[in-house]
């Protein structure tokens, strides 16, 4: 199977681009389609890498909007915790399939994913097409007498993603300090290392863990991670909103990486803002990711990479802080390499990429990296190709019908609507 | 000419709406379609009211992204300034044209704005169906000598638009009290009392405007706007980021109105953030703006609706503050009748909707409002009528690619694209 895309723009210059398999063959101003090829009619549109979407729990799909605008507590043992208790392998499947969806629709190639049932979020992701990083969240309510029981889980969901294709990269994701206990993290970071696994943990959300951690541990959060071993090239850091400049240090020495999500930041008020500029200063490979839905409420990280730049122009006081071209570099994964998307369109690279509508009048006129920034949304995206595979083209999504009433189903089960 | 609508939900029940002329004649479950109706099939969408912008400048399209990042200062005089002196009739038009595809596509359907050569201005609204407060910027840069060619200029404004439809509201648009002197202000201000007109001024977007008014005139700024009679029931305020407790009381005793502009205010780092509940806690009328296309650098108000409670919430520390209800109603104008919209559907009303697609992805599941509000970008707009004309119907407007070629051509001679 090969594809071809004819006429697409990059930065101002029209090219070809052949596939085959997962990889691009070819690409260049003379790149014409072959016989045979699957082609794609670019007039009009831009070809762009497709974006990462570094942290985030895709089947909370089903909970949008659920409790919207309850205070942090309140919410998560009123209206989560209760309907995470009766979720099912089926539901998790059709809300992850429904996140694909969206994420697909909005120019999303790859997403880290934290989530209950991982064999049925792989299941998901194989069917959709898209690429992901599947962690089943490995919680012991800090019980080290549970630590044995955490490894058996993290094991069995590993030897479920065993059989899972390429484009899942299976993952070690122990939920928080807060929720597992040292001698957990220990036996996660020994799993990590024994079968070079990237691990993927929330840290440092609020400021309320910072203070727990210190009365614990005497250390702040990144510190203490870093005494247990858990602090390395192959770790995922989701938030680190609340990370000093000694803690930004060690992260920069230790090579892990930390996923900001401004929106669910912002939108459960945890009062500070990710200090960008300072973790890049201390050369921290960064991502961008949009947290669950139930907390953003969207997962098109077009709108993400906005308040990305906005939050930090403002924290910083300064308008000329993160420029339109280094948020669309932090949300194409370019900043932080274990995310695993390089976002170079060459020969020999994964086909991962977007064509967007250029034509649209929100990108009209003016550059097309700041307008996808500043003005577009995901609906830019006409075309998402992962792997080579034409996942959505023209708008459509072939199985969109069935995903979408497939997660209303479960979303009537589970009550969350009615 | 009759239009009616079926099968439209509202609240999760289904309605039929008819419509003659401008005005909203019938609405409820049994309300058919009749003979000679154009007739839409809303099935799969709910019927919501369209947004209000309170603020923009929106031939400033033809800018958009120009000069991206820059310190504001730099960017108005070695990019924005050189532009507008070149400015044309036709450029504006074609300029005003675009905003109104942009935001005829995003649900906007009715905007304030405050722009150069008002007759392109309002031509274009004319043609392009949509509501708009039209103002000319009035300034003589702080010079009493000038006064009366300010006043003269205003009142040629309004005579250019005096043949203008009841769609549009002419309006004066002193630009602030740094650009416009008191003898003008006063002047304005009799002006509006005398004609009874709208009058929108920027007032109180930076720290720097408070202190300057401070050691000119020894008030804050909405003091000195109050000693001079602009502070009324017509008085549109854009920004009001620097407000402090006894402006907003002051503000809210003359019943001026205050309309925030989240993206633009985090895109050009003011520093500060409009103190919603305050403002409300003192009676202050509050709409949304999304500001000129160039300091956003989109009109899609469902984002600037996301962007609004986000930064609410951050600045409150609380994730409760402005819950998505509450800005539904700023975005549609209920918080500020000024603004022109009482965003009622219901029989003898004006015919101004939008049908959405409920069963877009990030919509699903959940309630309409707050996935409006916190999932949605206007792509999920399907149709938008505004005084009974069906503006965009299945995401298409009719003469959108003439718009997107002009818009690209008057760029193109202004020098903003190669």
């Amino acid at each position: 199977m090969s594809l071809a895309v004819r006429n697409a723009a990059v930065d101002g210059a029209r090219v070809g681009l052949r596939v085959a398999d997962d990889r691009i063959t070819a690409i260049g101003a003379d790149v014409e389609a072959e016989p045979g090829d699957d082609v794609i009619d670019a007039a009009g549109m831009a070809l762009v890498p497709g974006l990462v979407n570094g942290h985030t729990h895709a089947a909370m799909t089903l909970m949008r909007g659920y409790g919207a605008d309850l205070p942090l507590m309140q919410w998560l043992q009123d209206k989560i915790f209760p309907v995470e208790a009766k979720l099912t392998s089926d539901d998790v499947y059709w809300g992850t399939r429904l996140a694909c969806v969206e994420m697909i629709r909005s120019g999303t190639v790859r997403f880290w994913d934290m989530y209950w049932q991982p064999e049925a979020v792989a299941r998901a992701v194989e069917e959709a097409g898209i690429r992901a990083s599947v962690a089943l969240p490995l919680v012991d309510g800090l019980d080290a007498g549970k630590s044995d029981a955490l490894r058996a889980d993290a094991e069995r969901s590993l030897d479920a993603l065993a059989g899972a294709g390429r484009r899942i990269t299976p993952t070690l994701g122990p939920h928080s300090i807060y929720l597992v206990s040292e001698k957990s993290l220990q036996s996660v970071a020994e799993l990590s290392s024994e079968r070079n696994l990237p691990v993927h943990i929330h840290l440092s959300e609020t400021e309320g863990e910072v203070r727990d951690c210190l009365s614990a541990h005497g250390v702040r959060p990144a510190a203490y991670l870093d005494r247990i071993g858990v602090l390395t090239p192959r770790t995922i850091l989701a938030h680190g909103v609340w990370l000093d400049d000694d803690e930004l240090t060690l992260v920069g020495e230790r090579g892990a990486t930390i996923v900001t999500n401004p929106v669910s930041n912002l939108k459960l008020a945890v009062g500070g803002v990710f200090p960008y500029a300072k973790a890049r200063g201390h050369g921290v490979p960064v991502g961008l990711g949009t947290d669950g839905a139930s907390s953003n409420n969207s997962l098109d990280l077009f709108q993400d990479m906005k308040h990305l730049a906005l939050i930090q122009k403002h924290a910083e006081r300064d308008p000329a802080a993160m420029p339109a071209t280094e948020a669309w570099a932090v949300a194409t994964g370019q900043r932080a390499l274990l995310l695993g998307q390089r976002a170079r369109l060459a020969v020999g690279e994964p086909a991962d990429f977007l064509l967007v509508r250029s034509d649209a009048p929100e990108l009209t006129p003016g550059d097309l990296v700041p307008n996808l920034v500043y003005a577009a949304a995901g609906a830019v995206v006409d075309t998402t190709v992962v792997a080579g595979r034409v996942l959505m083209r023209g708008g459509v999504i072939p199985d969109e019908d069935e995903v979408h009433d497939g997660a209303q189903a479960s979303a009537r089960r589970l009550g969350v609507i009615t």
